[in-house]
């Protein structure tokens, strides 16, 4: 698709300075772009860029002045970013735009499939499912007995929904990301082994969440996992069976969380954090990366970091130290020696 | 399907209090158990909720006294948590029970399918491949070429075996878990490039072992990677080549094993541990979350926690000071300067 | 297969020393080697299983000398390890022959397939993909719209590349692994909730690149994630939008590099490394297992681990006095004391 610096104007409400007629296909970074991409401008930091650009076009703050001729065609709108994220919105609405059942697909006669759906090939739909309206299923993916998928959901290819699992509305879920295997509970007999008790229980995403590639959600042992309204969850983290994720709550990838853990509202998690079973964190909480939480955290709005977990500003005053310790230790076995001395007199 | 307290009753052998007509679906925990759900109460603590739950059914030990009156039928049993866990293996059991073979599949036609087993769509069953009587195959899984699955196993949905991997009998295996991808196995040339070295040994795992889901396994360099019996490994725990892991050891989420490495018997793991290369660790260690072993640990039943790894004391104790470095830094400043004086009278 | 020693001493160029027409179909190391197979003796460490070996047939050394009788056939050449390696390639090669376009699989009338190429059951190509010569694409693999292939290319069982993401020559990605998932990019507003930020851009996955099983790679917000070429990544690995890894870098499994951060030529990182956002990396680094990356590397060939990061030897050396901290602390104690007392002198 092209589309000519006229026609993205009249979009964006903007002005054309320049070739009105000039195409584009692309969108770019402006210290990337190439003839035939679109780009923009709205850092100061970046201006040199528009100077020498390649870009065929480059969208700019009304307020922007040229120090230097640019070879590019100008687009002046009244906030150059929000105009772009439009672009950029609209040009991934389109990538994405898949509908229709493609075949073989595997589609449980009990299944119901709601309006305008895209389910690919090789995807599997078990007995009683529920499929809302507009939701996107791409290929090799499975979800099984039961599953209920809202409306507006999209799960990439590859993805696993383990039986009886619900998923709100506008849920994205990434490639390879597996909801509702069995929490890890086994019982310890008198000879060594382990007795498995069963998970019967499920997980709930529910509207708005998004979840990464490869990462894994438990089912609960009994109720239910569950993951709040509007929390997104990034690439490779594992999510304990019973945990609760509170809603708008960020975790970044590689973050664990054992199993019955509540995690409130707003709260941000780094990479690779760790946070114990049967605790529960407070709102707006802030764990830098690589956090260990071995406690449940009472206080709201707080950041920490290091494992075992600290006040965040101890945490960076204490590891500063910790290089030091070898020469403290030093310093500390000096001072013995004088203390030996002056003792002796 | 539904189940009245009658039925329920005469399965547990246990007697009625209240309605005996009164039939459940579900079953819950007591605390959060709806109308036509079963529970159970038999830690004291949660009494209370005897006297307030929405459960139709509720099985309690013989001994049970009430304090007050209760709404839902109750079953009394010698002991209500057995009692309880009876029913949720067979709850389990009934919910996965698949059998038949799926169109389409592919099953190669030298693979060998035993009797009443599960093949789901879109499974494929490679060149020489065997499966066992009562496994079970969930959609989109891959067994390569040669591999072996025992008695009774079950892959869930999208797991991916390599070729000539032996599976015993009883294994689980979770979506997105990977057995048999080559060992990480690279030699340096003079260039800077590397080589990579062909990893053709195989994957055992021994009866019993469970794998969670998106856990990989490396295939050995030559010889075996061996999960000895009865094992149970969590979710996104990374096994690498020829690691031999002992029986019934438990390695919870994001653990790390590197190449060579062997873990003795009845060895417990928490979340995110690291272990080092070409390492040994006794029977019955015990590795706290996030320990990082970088040497080998030669007696037995020891608790260990920290990276490095020290005795688990010593960890907690080590830990605990260091928020307090840098007061402790201070400290020894202020020493400094009054030996200074000292020293200078 | 079996091959005679004869036909492997031709193949090696070696002489054969016992039963020249005896035949071998695995190979094993000479600890483990039984009947039927092949093994080598190169390290001295090992000579003494070279006369209790069950290996029908080993490789050694032309300067080896016996110092006890040998079951086995010996096969004579220059270099046995050499001689060994070009053989566990060849079986390995063997052992991965695929080709052909097994049914069912999904590939779109848009999509340009190579000569020479394995296309395995339930594996989906889709609009405008390019598949190079000789790549092989096991089963229920996932080519999203206008991805490219190179050629001799390998994706493992269920591998997932999104849209418009382009592999080289000779790369290698193992199952599970997810090539172009979006970057973790969200926008908080005024309400609490986060509004996502559109992932146009790619993942560049250069020649010669190998992917870990389960590795995830994010594709960029706008322009590309790029992996270069010869750059070999574990399992597990966690990849961010727009992060550079240079050619020939090594990276351990369970490692998490953070967005933006652009690593260097032939860095080597242990396992579980986590790299912070924004950051760059020089050429040639170490990273021990554990290491924290919190801030840009700019000195070539550096060893350093801990975490936040530090030189390696100060880590080495700080580390193992972590331990004694709390003895340390009563020292200090001690001496405050002492100093007291002596004050009041």
């Amino acid at each position: 698709m092209q589309f000519t610096a006229q026609q993205i104007a009249s979009i964006l409400n903007g002005t054309v300075e320049g070739d009105s007629s000039v195409a584009v296909s692309a969108l770019a970074k402006i210290e990337e772009a190439g003839t035939g991409s679109l780009s923009f401008l709205a850092n100061p930091k970046y201006e040199q860029y528009l100077y020498s650009t390649d870009a065929s076009i480059v969208i700019v703050n009304n307020s922007q002045v040229l120090a230097s001729p640019v070879k590019a065609t100008l687009i002046r709108v009244e906030d150059a970013y929000s105009a772009f994220s439009v672009l950029l919105e609209a040009y991934n609405t389109i990538k994405l735009d898949k509908s229709g059942i493609e075949q073989p697909c595997f589609i449980h006669p009990t299944a119901q499939i709601g309006e305008n759906v895209y389910i690919g090939a090789f995807s599997y739909i078990g007995p009683g499912v529920k499929v809302g309206d507009k939701s996107k299923i791409y290929p090799n993916s499975y979800i099984g007995d039961n599953a209920t998928l809202g409306k507006n959901v999209t799960l990439f290819s590859g993805v696993k929904v383990y039986f009886d699992c619900a998923l709100g509305d506008n849920v994205i879920v990434h490639s390879g990301a597996v909801i509702g295997s069995d929490g890890f509970g086994f019982a310890p007999t008198a000879d060594g082994t382990y007795k498995k008790i069963a998970q019967i229980g499920n997980v709930i995403l529910e509207d708005d969440v998004e979840v990464g590639s490869n990462t894994t959600v438990d089912r609960a042992t009994m109720g239910s996992t569950i993951i709040r309204k509007g929390a997104k969850i990034d690439n490779l983290v594992q999510i304990a069976h019973n945990v609760e994720v509170g809603a708008n709550t960020v975790i970044a990838a590689q973050t664990g969380i054992s199993g019955s853990t509540k995690i409130g509202e707003r709260v941000m998690m780094g990479g690779q954090v760790g946070i114990a079973g049967h605790l529960s964190v407070a709102n707006g909480s802030q764990f830098s990366a690589r956090a260990g939480i071995n406690s449940s955290i009472k206080q709201e709005g707080q950041a920490w970091g290091g494992g075992p977990h600290m006040p965040y500003k101890d945490y960076l005053r204490a590891y500063a130290k910790l290089r030091q310790l070898p020469e403290l230790d030093k310093r500390v076995y000096e001072l013995e020696k004088i203390i030996k001395e002056l003792k002796k007199d």
